[in-house]
């Protein structure tokens, strides 16, 4: 890559995002409209299997069956297309795993679909995450500088993959900058913004501007109801803690029975059939038991029940490796932990009936975070779907009550340990790090080395060369004379045999001794 | 600081950052209390003057005159409380300016107060984000460890004061990472959304939970207008470079027709007199106009006046070095443009008149994006006062249509050049770098040097010592054999002396070769 060709990068990265947002708008339109069709006849089908005479009823357990093991023979050959996706890209920004579009965007679509619609407890959020990020990956194929654009490209794909299947573009953007990436650049922020909102606008179209789940009717909650906003964050730490211990307690189960990897999705399916037949609410990903959640009066027992139920289909399901996340069943659990939790308050006369489905919200929120251990994210994606910003407040309440708690008993993010049980149990898809030659973009922080320096009087590392400054919008090739400020971004080009080394001699000086 | 000081370091910031979020929130109310105060009384004032006798109105002259000397005094004797106070805040933090929180937080409120209540067409955003970081740095006077916490709490209070002063929580949060750092860590995150909220808590027990404009009554934009919103984006881009070459020429004109400081705040404060008297709605920050452009319909012709008035008023009055900022005319002189925009396409019939009012909120985030470069700010706070998600889009598009143009055209952000002018005309202000010894926290980037090497294998410099290392959730003492993964912060404890040779030796190797 030559220096115009940087110059000339940056337009052409967001109009690469914008695209990459709209592609992954409409895969996740399909699957959503095939996913609640899905949901549809297997309602119907469970509501008249009851009557129907034997061999009719042995052949949909058949079926399933025969569904259980393709999908078992897929993800036994691809690995990474198993569970939820997230922690698959994650793995492929570190460069840990290398994901290959082709042909894994389209055997995760199916799998989700057969799957979860046959009536997993999964979540199609973290496929739609993966999705998006195929779709970035493919389109490095013709790029002249696929190193450069990668991070950008799969990183877009993943905020329009959640974007859309939430209808919700704000939560997407916050969500890959505060669990994939812990930082952000402006470039990455304005290019995963456009695809972000780009997959909504397409997203839009089909299924109206209102985000997935409509909140609009709840109160807001009065602020002396604050304190069992903080104590039902305190309760849901823990909440979430042991459903990330029953995650991996379930992971482990299958292995430890020793069942082979592709007979592993038959046996919750199978399960699915009984609960089909008794508890119709536990089956599927949930988004149709969440809505009826903020509309029947459920009494408490029979929350309870199925809060357990759900919990451990849930959990079965995911030790399967059948592709499907668990970004929906946490929600799930959360609204039905907060709407307890609402409903004991209420019955013991602390609180107005009016404000119990405030804690279902909160309780979404708070489970998000204390599963995902990413507090904001948490709470602008609930507030999203509230379409109400007078719910801030009580959202990052609840959100930092639980997040500070999660930190107390060092509950660790749910998507980094995912993704270091998915290296360890297939150390084949460990690629190491496939680093190969840039140009390096390197901020200069406040009370950095660099700051106040002329570039002349810097010892530059050998093999480098200082070809531009970005200072705010301001774009220049430096002089021997020129300050560096902080806030400046440094373009170095090195030379790809000793990137390492360059690296090291290099990046270290722009960085802020505090954080 | 010893190392068991940085692990109980993070929940005590937390703590402090919500004190700080409710002093600057109260500090807040109290200055919005006074201007509205100050607006009505100025308002009945001169609605009564032209009855009045000629030594009464001569009495209101010498008064103003007074306070222009008054004010004059003092930002002589304290440049830094000079203008927005954004530009300083991003000074202290580079650590090229030194803040005092006291005198000058009490005499940047109190030069806000008379100055924008006796009429100058000045925002007390910047006021209040600055009086924010004057909280901030007062609570590092007790602290055990300043250098650790001045990041955060300055961050936090600025954030803080710019969630009060709009009642828009999440646009302070966004503001202050886009604007200000353009980077964020989980930590810096957390803190300054905890400050932000704590801050809005306080403001809404007094001004209600809505934000302080109210645009719930604007339909959302459909979808075949888009082209009209991005054309509006490319107009915008030029209006807002030309406001904001006319900011740096009215700063220059003072000096080069050498009115002394003392002196300056006088002429705009005599001009007012005029303005207040024939075109009332021109003085003052500007809030009442913005809410009655909502409701009252007014002529084109009156409209393209009072943008006319309200553009040169404000340069001449923010070059006058009295305190107060661009922030909120920058939002009317957007807002204006964008009905003008509005109202002639409804003119030539291509749109409906019941979406004329999109194009006013449309041109507030255009013009905060092309003036001060962060589009996600410009669209998130305009989304806040929207209280409807579905603006999003709308706002997402316009802005980064304005942003693109803008650095087509090479604009460079406002507050950045209005800091490059403080210094550069106070040089007794700048107090180049004050490093002093800290704990590195040093962020292992995807692709950098150091991932996926032992730690034995890493030639660490000398006088450094890794006391620990936090993954994810976990914080833990490496070992020799440890292996260190992208992800990973790495704590290292550094002698005060070569702080310098440390860093630029050190962070570098955890940095990532592509941003």
């Amino acid at each position: 890559p030559t220096l115009n060709f940087w110059y000339s990068f940056r337009p052409v990265l967001f109009a690469k995002s914008i695209i990459v947002g709209v592609v992954t708008g409409f895969l996740v339109v399909a699957l959503r409209i095939g996913l609640t069709a899905a949901h549809d006849i297997r309602k119907s089908l469970y509501e008249a299997l009851p009557e129907k005479p034997l061999p009719i009823q042995l052949g949909w357990v058949f079926l399933l069956v025969i569904a259980g093991l393709l999908i078992g023979y897929t993800i036994k050959r691809y690995p990474l297309i198993r569970g939820s996706g997230i922690p698959q890209v994650k793995g492929a920004l570190n460069r840990q795993i290398r994901l290959s579009w082709f042909p894994e965007l389209f055997l995760k679509f199916f799998g989700g679909i057969v799957g979860i619609g046959a009536g997993l407890s999964l979540g199609r959020e973290g496929p739609c995450v993966q999705l998006g990020s195929y779709v970035g990956l493919s389109m490095l194929h013709h790029s002249k500088t696929p190193n450069l654009e990668r991070k950008y490209l799969i990183t877009s794909g993943a905020a329009a993959g959640l974007s859309a299947a939430f209808n919700a573009p704000l939560a997407g953007v916050i969500f890959v900058l505060e669990e994939m990436h812990k930082s952000f650049s402006p470039l990455l922020l304005v290019c995963s913004m456009a695809s972000s909102t780009a997959a909504d606008f397409v997203a839009s179209h089909f299924f109206g501007l209102r985000p997935i789940f409509d909140f609009h009717a709840i109160n807001v909650i009065p602020q002396e109801y604050f304190h069992f906003a903080i104590i039902l964050g305190i309760v849901i730490a823990f909440v979430g803690h042991l459903f990330k211990k029953a995650l991996y307690f379930f992971q482990d189960f299958y292995v430890r029975l020793r069942i082979p990897v592709i007979l592993r999705p038959v046996l919750p399916l199978l399960l699915s059939v009984l609960l089909g037949l008794y508890c119709f609410d536990v089956t599927g990903g949930g988004h149709h038991l969440i809505e009826s959640l903020c509309y029947d009066n459920k009494t408490l027992l029979f929350l309870s029940v199925l809060l357990c139920l759900k919990f451990l289909f849930t959990t079965l399901c995911y030790g399967s490796g059948n592709p499907g996340g668990i970004f929906l069943p946490l929600l799930l659990i959360g609204a039905l932990v907060g709407q307890i939790y609402g409903g004991l308050l209420q019955a013991f006369g602390l609180i107005d009936s009016s404000h119990n489905m405030n804690f279902m919200i909160m309780g979404m929120a708070a489970n998000f975070t204390a599963i995902v251990r990413a507090p904001v994210t948490g709470a602008i994606l609930i507030l999203e779907m509230s379409g109400n910003f007078n719910h801030l407040l009580g959202l990052v309440g609840v959100c930092m009550s639980t997040y500070l708690v999660g930190s107390f008993i060092k509950s660790r993010p749910v998507y980094d340990v995912l993704l270091d049980r998915l290296i360890h149990r297939n150390p084949g898809i460990f690629v190491g790090n496939e680093r190969r030659k840039v140009i390096l973009e390197i901020p200069v922080s406040i009370d950095s080395f660099l700051e106040h320096k002329q570039v002349a009087h810097i010892d530059w590392p050998e093999g480098t060369v200082l070809i531009g400054i970005m200072r705010g919008e301001k774009e220049f090739i430096p002089k021997p004379k020129t300050e560096i400020l902080p806030g400046d971004q440094l373009l170095i080009l090195a030379s790809e045999e000793d990137a390492g080394k360059v690296q090291m001699s290099l990046i270290a000086m722009g960085a802020s001794p505090e954080d």
